[in-house]
C-alpha cells in the first residue's frame, strides 16, 4: 500500500471474516477504501443475523460506503473480501463502479468472478474493475475449511 | 389467479414501476406473493432516493419480505417483476427460494435470465425459480421507452 500508517484493508476483511464466523455466519469479511487508503466501509456477512439473504459482507460494505459518501456510485474505491464475489455481489461491485476488486480465495461453488456466470466478462456487464485474487488465498482457504468442518 | 379477491400481482408491480418513474428512478417494479395470494411485499426501484447500487426493485422487495416473514428463505414466494432481472437481482431471487418468477419485458442491456450471464442455467446457481416471461410484455417495454425518451 501506499499509506504505511493506514491499515492494510485485507487483514481487515480477514478480521470481518472471523467476527462473522463467530456469530455463526458464514466466514466471509470485506473492506472498502477510497482512492486514499481510507476505509469508508467494513462488514461481514450478517444473512443468519438480519433474516437477509442479500445480506452478503460485500453488499453491506457497498451500501455503507455508498450512505457514508452520499452517492451510488464508488468511484475510485477499492474493495477488498475474503472470498471471490458471488453473483449477486459482483453485479453490485459492477453498479457501485468499484475501481479495484481484491480477494483472496477462489470459490469453485459460488464464485462469478473466475467461476460460473463469470460477470465482468459479460456483454451485459457495463463496469468492469480491475481484479487482484489470490491476495492471501491460503488463508480465506483455510478460514472457510475450518468453518465448515466444525459444522459437520 | 386462484384468488379472485386478492390483487393481481403484475397489475400492482405495475404500479409500483410508475411510482417510481415519478420519483425520477428508472420505472422497474416489483411484488412478492405468498403460496397463498398474499402480498408479502411490494417496491419500486430507489437507487438515486437510497443512493444506494443495489436499490434495485427486487432487492428491496426481497429484503421486505425476508424482515415481514423473519426468514432468509421465501420459500412458496412467487416475484412479480416488470422487466427480466438483472445478474444482482437473479442471484438475490435464488438466494431467497423464490420458487416462481414473472417477469415482464425482457432485458436485452442488463438481463441476466434469458440474456448475458443466464444465471439460472449456471452450475454455481443451487436454486432456480420457475420462470414465466413475458407476462405483460407490451407495457412493460413501452413503461421504459417512455421513460427513456421523456429524459432525452
Amino acid at each position: 500500500m501506499n499509506h504505511p500508517k493506514l491499515p492494510e484493508p485485507m487483514p481487515l476483511a480477514f478480521a470481518e471474516a472471523e467476527s462473522a464466523g463467530q456469530r455463526g455466519e458464514v466466514p466471509i469479511g470485506c473492506v472498502i477504501v477510497d482512492q486514499s487508503g481510507n476505509v469508508m466501509a467494513k462488514a461481514g456477512n450478517r444473512t443468519i443475523e438480519l433474516k437477509d439473504p442479500t445480506a452478503h459482507a460485500e453488499l453491506l460494505a457497498i451500501r455503507e460506503a455508498a450512505a457514508r459518501l452520499g452517492s451510488e456510485r464508488l468511484a475510485g474505491c477499492d474493495l477488498y473480501v475474503t472470498l471471490e464475489p458471488c453473483t449477486m455481489c459482483a453485479a453490485a461491485i459492477s453498479f457501485a463502479r468499484i475501481r479495484r476488486l481484491y480477494f483472496a480465495a477462489g470459490d469453485e461453488k459460488m464464485g462469478a468472478v473466475e467461476h460460473g456466470p463469470r460477470f465482468f466478462a459479460q456483454a451485459t456487464c457495463h463496469h468492469s474493475p480491475d481484479v487482484y485474487g489470490g491476495l492471501g488465498e491460503a488463508r480465506g482457504q483455510k478460514l472457510l475449511r475450518d468453518f465448515f468442518q466444525n459444522r459437520r
